[in-house]
């Protein structure tokens, strides 16, 4: 009994006059609805807006209380291994004046391998027993984390998104002494930064998203199963690693609409594991662009390249977004996202077809927050009976 | 205006190509169906599994706060008139060897009226003033009930569920002196019992499901409404008589397919009260056989002996189950249970047919937990208004 979770990112959309998942050509899909059923997702309950970190810890199984911030989230997906305490930041490479005023907030979109010269430099910084691990990711974005006792999350960001200003002091948001060390780490390395990167036209790192990395019971222990995670963008590879979920960079496999998907599903398939989530960038990405056709072309590339693959593998198949991001809208939005479900322990219903409406009126129902997990465990049967 | 509620145990299927309730001739349900509103009902939330004693609770109103664990639930039903602060058990007839090793953990599945002559030798049992209440119910099944001062129910089983070691000794689970007495106080009775039974093929009790006997307040009394429960099955009367409700001994009630659900709508009628709960248990029991035409068998048996049978003397009637247990998986599962509610309060919606499908597509939609318990009082005309 093997469990396949296809998470398509932002994948609710409105009619206009008819959605991309309504418009796309997909006949795997479209058959797993016929065998299963339909619903709605709501990840943190209708109307409510859900970020994509929020909404993927929900998806796991994890409440809002376990979320640490976007800061530890980023820097497990870049890679960094978290220690308990770690506050972490995401960061930009930026360009400011000699007069310290920022030009630009990102130094010129700077090329991801000249970005990768410049963290060389910004390695060794320690001061007072704490020490700073910077990682930078794709093109201007990277990490920053600071380790060391008593740290807070407690502080404020440095960018200011604006430009023609200066970068914000960090401050700390409490009296208390965790966030004025915090905050006065933070200085110190975005003093000690900018000296290493005096006269390069990325000079200076702006913070933001502060975090602080909590151990949460890893998914294998807290629901008995294998779990891994297929992805090619790194918050998401975080947001499964937070949970201790194998999500390892598979080839070819970006977080942009050029992704390796079959690489993904190879990745499912042959992990072995019993519930292995897939999850696929792009439909968002053209849902922020107001890109209905180029959303759609997503969506039947998975239906091919993902679901076509692996519909032999799995027994049980859940295919889901995280939330919407309609076309009209080009932003997140409280809509939801179409639920479909297939597998023996599932159920079945009269519907033929995967669509918005569909799921709005399918037999599964509207299905909020945590109780999506519920249900793939009970689904999976791995839920543990309250009372006798 | 009086209602009938009827929970038809585990009544929740999957289709296989259809469900038992979807496959069973059942004119009278149909009929209500038609003239009534369907959905579905989810004890404890989607996907979450429940038992049968904490899914009974919540359908009488009662949230799980106030769940005593299943020892008072047994008790209660065997019988035992309990008192706030009484630590009842579960117990088991069993077998052990010369060295005390467990050979048979149900002593040869003993026969009831063989175990109601041992029950005689365990009466009696006193020690520092506290109290052993002692009953056999059915077949090697009993319980032990702890009367006195300063108990607690935070102790642990002695019945390893296995045979070939011994039983284990009873712990407390904490360090309080309640949790020691009562560890202490349940060893004392068990080796005291062990010399009464010396000799015996069912020389040894084994005890499990440790719970505390809490006073809630009565349904009468929460509800302003006179409820009965007419069941087979002890655990439920127990369930009914935890919360106050009148739940006799029915002539010819059994808790098997065998029972006389002629004479449980008989009692229902009779009784007078506003509110009778009708409960059968074979649905859930061929569910856990893998048993479809068994189960839909007693689908048919209770729409004319039950439904066919009240139909004329109810205004209002429900029709339920309090779990699902789909006889593909022969458990409970978390996928819930068909629901018809008929009655001039309640509404009426074009569907001609009680099942599955049309429960997870009708007008009702999904109810959750105590939701279902809320909209039966405000059928019935009971409910309190919040606000003015």
């Amino acid at each position: 009994m093997r469990t396949a979770f296809i998470i398509m990112d932002g994948l609710g959309d409105l009619p206009s006059p008819k959605s991309p998942l309504a418009m796309a050509k997909k006949d795997n899909m479209d058959f797993l609805a016929e065998e299963g059923m339909l619903g709605m997702f709501y990840a943190l309950g209708r109307g409510v807006v859900p970020g994509s970190d929020t909404s993927h810890l929900i998806i796991f199984g994890y409440g809002l209380d376990c979320y640490p911030g976007r800061g530890p989230i980023e820097a497990l997906g870049a890679g960094v291994v978290l220690k308990e305490g770690d506050v972490a930041f995401r960061t930009n490479f930026a360009t400011v004046d000699s007069r310290g005023a920022i030009v630009d907030r990102r130094a010129g979109r700077i090329a991801t391998e000249e970005a990768k010269k410049l963290e060389k430099l910004l390695q060794g910084i320690e001061v007072d027993g704490y020490e700073f691990i910077f990682k930078s990711t794709v093109e201007h974005r990277g990490v920053l984390v600071i380790r060391g006792d008593g740290l807070s999350s407690d502080v404020g960001d440095t960018d200011p998104h604006r430009i023609g200003i200066a970068a914000l002091e960090c401050m700390p948001k409490n009296e208390g002494e965790g966030a004025k060390k915090t905050a006065h780490l933070v200085n110190y390395f975005i003093e000690e930064a900018a000296k290493r990167l005096q006269g390069k036209k990325a000079n200076y790192i702006l913070v933001r998203g502060a975090g602080e990395h909590k151990k949460v019971e890893s998914f294998s222990k807290k629901f008995n199963t294998k779990a891994v995670m297929a992805a090619g963008g790194a918050m998401y590879k975080g947001v499964a690693r937070y949970v201790g979920m194998e999500a390892p960079d598979i080839e070819g496999t970006t977080g942009d609409a050029n992704s390796n998907y079959g690489n993904k599903a190879d990745y499912a398939i042959k992990s072995k594991a019993e519930l292995a989530f897939i999850h696929i960038k792009a439909t968002d990405s053209y849902g922020h662009d107001g890109n209905c056709i180029g959303k759609r072309k997503i969506i039947e590339r998975v239906d091919t390249e993902v679901v076509g693959r692996i519909r032999e593998e799995f027994d049980t198949i859940i295919i889901t977004g995280d939330h919407a991001t309609p076309c009209s809208l080009k932003r997140h939005s409280g809509h939801g996202a179409p639920l479909l479900a297939y597998g023996s322990s599932v159920g079945k219903e009269p519907s033929d077809y995967f669509s918005e409406i569909e799921g709005e009126r399918g037999a599964l129902g509207h299905i909020e927050g945590l109780e999506l997990n519920h249900m793939l465990m009970d689904w999976m049967g791995k839920s543990r009976k309250v009372g006798s």
